[in-house]
C-alpha cells in the first residue's frame, strides 16, 4: 500500500484518517469540492488536494486520470435536504441522493477498474445510523444511505473474491470536531474521529482469510 | 377510498392491481412512461392511462394536477443497469437509481401533500430481493431498491401517525407474466401477480391498530 | 383446512384466533397451562381446551397424540424474566426461553411430523419488537424471541419447498384487552387483537405462489 | 487490563486468543468441559484451565468464585443437534441451545456482577452466519445462536452506557484448524483463527468513543 484516496474530505474524519495514513508512510490524495479548507492539512500531512464534484462522471475520471491508481480508497461524502417531507425541493433532494450514493458508485467504479487487474486494494465506504435505520424526517439522507450500503453491499459480493477488501462502517452518533466539542459532563459522548479512523486502519490490514465487510461504531454512551 | 394511482404501469402485478381495484369500485389512473400498451387494460378496468416521466419534478406535479387526489398510492417503478460493473455507463446507473428510487419520492412527496390535509390514505412501494441484499453483478438495482425501502422506512415514521399508511413488500422471486410462464414441472413457483395483488389489498384494508409496514412475499420454492 | 391448534392460549389473540377460526368453520383446539380461564372461550367457540406444558416434550407429544392432526398451528407462547438483569435467577431465565422458544421447537416438530407426509399446513409464530431488537432490561426476552424467529426461519427455508406454510409475526406493539384498555385520546393506539387475526387469517389463505415468511404489525402511532 | 477468561476453550479460536492475550501479558483463565485437551496450550501460554459445564449455574458461579475477577471474558462455546427436523431428539436440541445461549447468559451474569461496580470490562461473544440466518437443516443452531446475538444486543443498549464493552462477532465461515485445513489450491478460504483473534483484540482496545457492538468476519472468497 503506498497510495490513498480520500474523497469528501472535510475537517473531521477525513483529516483524522489523513494525518494516520500519512503517518504510516502513505501518500495522501484529498479530492473534495472545496479544497481551500484543506490547505493546513495538506501541509501537515503533505497530502494533495484536488478539487473535484464527486456527482459528475467526467469529474471523478478526471480525478482517478489526474493521480496514481490508489490502494486505498475511503468514500465519505454525503448531504441531506432538510425540511419537512411535503415542501422539500426536489432539486436538493436529488443533489443530497447523489452526494451520498451515486458519487459513492462513480469513485468505486473508477477505482475497481484500477484495483480489479491488480487483485488487490480496499474500498472504504462511511454510513451511518441512517444506513441501516430511516429515521422519520430524514428521508433524502435515508435514500442515499440506504444506498450507499447497497452498493458497499453488493461490491462486497463481487470483488471480494477478486481480491479487493469492500467494507461499510456504521457511524452511529455525532463525531466531535472543533465546532462541536464532547459536553465536559458526557466525556466520550461524541465519535473522536481518531478513534473512527482507528478501526478503518484496522479494517484495511485485515489479511484476507478474515475480512470485514460491515462494522458498526458509537460511543459507549449512544442510544441505539 | 375511490381513487388509486399506480406508476410504473405494465403488464405483471400493475394490471393485477387495476384489475382488483376495478372489481372494488375503485377509480384507476395508470402512470407509464408509455401508455400504448395499457390500452387494453384501460378499456378492461375503466382505467385512465396518463403518460409520465416519474423521474422529473414537473411531470410528476403535472400527473398530481391533471388527476384526483389519489387514496391509494403505488410505485411500482423500477429499473436496473446492466453489464459489468466496471464498464457500467454512468448515466444508465443514474437513470436506474431515479426510476427505481428518486421517482418514488416525487410520487410520494405529491401524495403526502394531498393526503395529510385529510389524514388518511395508503402509499405502497414494491421492492425486490435486492432491497434486503446487495447481489453481485447488481450494484445499481441495489442502489434503487435499498434507497426506495429507506423512503419507505423513513415515511412509515414520519406519517403513519398522521393517518397515512405506509407499506413496503419484498417481492423475492420472479413474476409469472405472458413472456414468462410457470414451468409445467414446477407448480407456483413464479409469483402470481393476482396473488401479490391480494396481499396489497389485504394491507390497504388493514384497520389501523394493527398496519404492516413491511412484508415479504415469495413463491413457496423460492430460496432465500 | 378443518383443525386449528392455538398453543399458548389465552385472553387475547389466541380468542381472537379462536372465534375467527371458528367463523370460518374450523374445529379449534387450545393448549394451555391452565385451561380453567378458557371455559368460556371453549363455550363460545365450541373449542377444546387441552392443558399442556409446552416446554416438556413428552406433554407436546401427548397433545399431538391426542388430538386430530391439525392444519393449522399458531405458537403464542411466550415468557419475559423480570429484574436487573444481574439479579436475575437463572431458573427463571432458563424457564422463559423454554417457553418462547423451546416450546415453539417442540410443537413445530411435532406438527410437521403430520404435517410433511401430507405436504401441505400452516405454522405460525407469533414475535415480538424483541424478536429482532434486543432491548435493554429485556435480555431474557430478546433471546427468547431471537431463537423463535430463528427457528421460524430455518423452518422456512426447510419446509416451505415441502408445501407446508410458516409466517413470523412482528407484533410491535401493546394488544388491547379487558386489562388494558385503548386510551380514549389515543385511538386504536393498541393493537386491536381481532385486527391481528386478520393479517393471521390473511396469511394462512394465500396461495403457495405468493407466501410470506414474515410480517410486521403495529399501531399506526407506534413508534419504531 | 489484567485478566482475560474464555469460555469453551478448545483448539481453534479459542487457543488463538489466549496466545494472543498471553503475549499482551493477561493472565489467562481457560473454561471448558474437558480440560484434558487444553494442557500443551496452558503449558504453552501459562494459562489455567478449569472444568465447567456453562450450562449449569452452579457451575458457572464456581468458575467465577475460583478465579479472580477478569477484565475480558469471550464467550466461545456452542453446539448443534444433527439430524432430520422431525428426528430431532428434544433433549439434544435442549442441549444445544443451553450450550449456545444459556450459557452465554451464566457466563455474562457472573461477569457482569463484577465488572458493573468498576464501571469497565469487556464481553465479547462469538456468533455465527447463523446468528442473523435461520438455514435449513439447522434450526437448533440457528435458536442458540439467534438467541445469544438477542443476548448480546439486549446488554449493549443495557451496559455500555455504564461502561462495559459488549461485542458480538459474526464469524461467517469455516475456521481452518489442524483437522480442517486450508486447500492449497483455495488459499486463505477459511478463516486463520489468529486473524480472527486480532480482530477481536482490536475491539478490545477500542476508546469508548467508538465502541463496536457487531462485526462481521469472512474469508475473501466466501459466498455471503
Amino acid at each position: 500500500m503506498s497510495h490513498a484516496l480520500i474523497v469528501g474530505a472535510g475537517a473531521g474524519l477525513s483529516a483524522s484518517l489523513a494525518r494516520l495514513f500519512a503517518r504510516n508512510n502513505l501518500r495522501v490524495t484529498l479530492a473534495a469540492r472545496d479544497t481551500a479548507k484543506l490547505a493546513a492539512l495538506c501541509k501537515e500531512t503533505g497530502a494533495t488536494a484536488i478539487a473535484t464534484d464527486a456527482t459528475r462522471p467526467d469529474a471523478v475520471a478526471a480525478l482517478f486520470a489526474a493521480i496514481e491508481a490508489p490502494d486505498i480508497v475511503v468514500y465519505n461524502a454525503s448531504a441531506r435536504a432538510r425540511g419537512a417531507f411535503t415542501a422539500l425541493a426536489p432539486d436538493a433532494v436529488a443533489q443530497a441522493i447523489a452526494i451520498s450514493a451515486f458519487g459513492g458508485f462513480l469513485v468505486a467504479q473508477q477505482a475497481l477498474q484500477r484495483m480489479v487487474p491488480k487483485g488487490e486494494g480496499a474500498i472504504l465506504f462511511t454510513g451511518a445510523s441512517a444506513s441501516v435505520k430511516g429515521y422519520a424526517q430524514s428521508a433524502p439522507f435515508a435514500m442515499g444511505k440506504f444506498a450507499l450500503r447497497g452498493l458497499a453491499q453488493s461490491l462486497a459480493r463481487e470483488f471480494s473474491p477478486q481480491g479487493i477488501h469492500i467494507a461499510h462502517f456504521v457511524i452511529d452518533g455525532g463525531i466531535a470536531s472543533a465546532t462541536r466539542q464532547v459536553p465536559a459532563d458526557k466525556p466520550d459522548s461524541l465519535l473522536d474521529p481518531d478513534d473512527i479512523a482507528a478501526t478503518y486502519w484496522h479494517v484495511i490490514n485485515q489479511p484476507r482469510s478474515a475480512w470485514t465487510w460491515e462494522v458498526e461504531l458509537r460511543p459507549w454512551v449512544e442510544r441505539f
